[in-house]
């Protein structure tokens, strides 16, 4: 086999079967994937015994650059989508991917990043159980574009959704906001900045599994691309309603800020790969918090702001002075994610 | 709204959600995906009802050019993940959309896709329920690639499967070879050709539901990308068994014909998107036929050849010699779906 990426791996003959069965197959090996049909076949017994409801979702990443501290497209590409299945209430159990390749892609990295997915899916207990691969001509796309689509179930007791929010609800973030995009940032526009700082890339199902657990959980979203602020106005356009944002309670790490500054920007509008948005209600908010602490991807959850009445998304500074939080019209950051 | 994609169109914000809304829900509408939430979430009850398997299968589209005679990329991205579900007898239901978008796009030409989109979709009785968009630089990609990943369920009595072939099994087509490769050629090469040639790209499941009601067929598979050949080849390979095609039995189409000697190519290996190839049992073949050839989609059915224990596939010509059909190792036909 070459070392690069050839169109032959796209064409549908041998290249291409040999790169499925010795990079995908390999990596991903599992019984329904290993019966190389063009469709992976579940069983909807195994699935009916969870739930009353598939949860169904689809991403594409095109992040640049493909490997970054912390992750890589392939990790991103697992992580984000069995995170949109979650955070309904449902556990992710199966994912498909769909490759587009890069004619001159070197075999390498596709194998790294195939090993990537392979070992985060396994740690999340998420089986890639179906895929398709596409090689475009140099030049027709940036190295490699992964879509992933996934399927969980939610539980019968789970309703969680924008429909349930009301004024007065508390808004919790699951831990620090921006590590993702400032990550990104430091590294693309090459600011040099020497730090510890990553991705925060990371399956959160063991998080919604807890808030499973408790009461007074009303709706969930991964802040991704737009960070936590596009789902505050989410939440609020929803229902017709508002939010107002505590400026100091948010938490935030040193560097995502010294690099919020140094660029003029917001942390609220960076992305994360790894932070839940949960409303819930005020009553259930010091349990839920006790919920999320103990594990690590939920140890900085914090009480960041609550739902009201009035149709704006605001930020109440350190003196209460009060501002809107409009979302951004241009974007800040392409190919975050 | 400016008349292109802009970057602000996958940024997560203002106008990101105006282009969901404004081009995507309102195409696509229905209970599911108007929910607005980041996962679709599916009745499981209406699938048991079905069925014991549920059918999931991926495929990206990155065809060039993005609109041809017969359909556009829209269009493909339904019908091919469409026949993937299908082809193990499942009816498809239901339908994720991932865009990559070109900044620069025209938004003319993406409305066009997406009402394509949802027309094959409603005539098919699938729902688009979930999606994503990302939108990249300039030259990131190009134009526009559209990952679709399906669902629907395989009824209880169905086992269609590679493990059922066996030595002596007849190998059927669902109509005319090579229709949407020739078609995709003559437009791309600039071969000009003056023909009503046009790609068959359509959603099989009208013939699949037909045979759902005999008996004797092995297994099934749509021939897309690497045409009927590979899909030969796969039959052959997974049950460590040969095929032998009779070439006077092919149903090819004159201007097909024509573009194959032009070129010095072979129809077998030119893709297909609205073409079956079926392994049955001898003795049910005339039955099989009977139930396609009165559907508009299985008019031109025909016994192509049989499965044989000599591990080879080969084609016997006109006067009985017989020859190896190896897979292309080259890319023949880049980008055709």
């Amino acid at each position: 086999m070459s070392e690069f990426i050839t169109m032959a791996h796209g064409n549908g003959g041998a290249a291409m079967q040999q790169l499925i069965q010795d990079y995908f197959v390999e990596a991903f090996d599992n019984p329904i994937l290993s019966q190389g049909e063009d469709q992976a076949r579940i069983p909807l017994a195994e699935l009916t015994q969870q739930g009353e409801h598939l949860s169904f979702s689809t991403d594409s990443f095109v992040i640049d650059p493909i490997f970054f501290p912390g992750g890589d497209i392939g990790k991103l590409a697992v992580c984000g989508t069995a995170n949109d299945v979650a955070v309904c209430g449902a556990m992710p159990k199966y994912l498909s991917c769909g490759f587009i390749l890069e004619e001159g892609l070197p075999l390498s990295e596709l194998k790294q990043i195939i090993q990537s997915m392979a070992e985060t899916a396994r740690l999340g207990g998420i089986q890639v159980v179906t895929g398709d691969t596409k090689v475009v001509a140099k030049g027709a796309v940036d190295k490699i574009f992964i879509n992933t689509s996934g399927l969980g179930v939610i539980p019968k007791a789970i309703d969680w959704g924008v429909h349930r929010i009301q004024p007065g609800d508390k808004i919790i973030v699951s831990g620090t906001i921006g590590d993702h995009g400032a990550t990104i940032i430091n590294l693309r526009e090459k600011l040099g900045i020497q730090t510890s700082l990553q991705s925060d890339c990371a399956v959160l199902y063991p998080l919604i599994e807890r808030l499973r657990e408790v009461d007074g959980v009303k709706a969930v979203r991964d802040a991704t691309r737009g960070g936590v602020n596009a789902v505050l106005h989410e939440f609020a356009q929803a229902q017709g309603l508002g939010v107002t944002v505590d400026e100091q309670a948010l938490p935030i790490r040193q560097e995502v800020r010294g690099i919020c500054e140094l660029l003029g920007l917001e942390a609220l509008n960076f992305a994360n790969e790894g932070k839940l948005v949960i409303v819930a209600t005020a009553e259930k908010t010091p349990e839920i918090l006790t919920a999320l602490r103990p594990h690590p991807l939920g140890e900085n959850a914090a009480v960041i702001g609550e739902m009201t009445t009035d149709r704006k998304v605001r930020i109440r500074g350190v003196f209460g002075q009060s501002r809107l939080l409009d979302l951004p019209t241009n974007e800040p950051l392409p190919r975050i994610c």
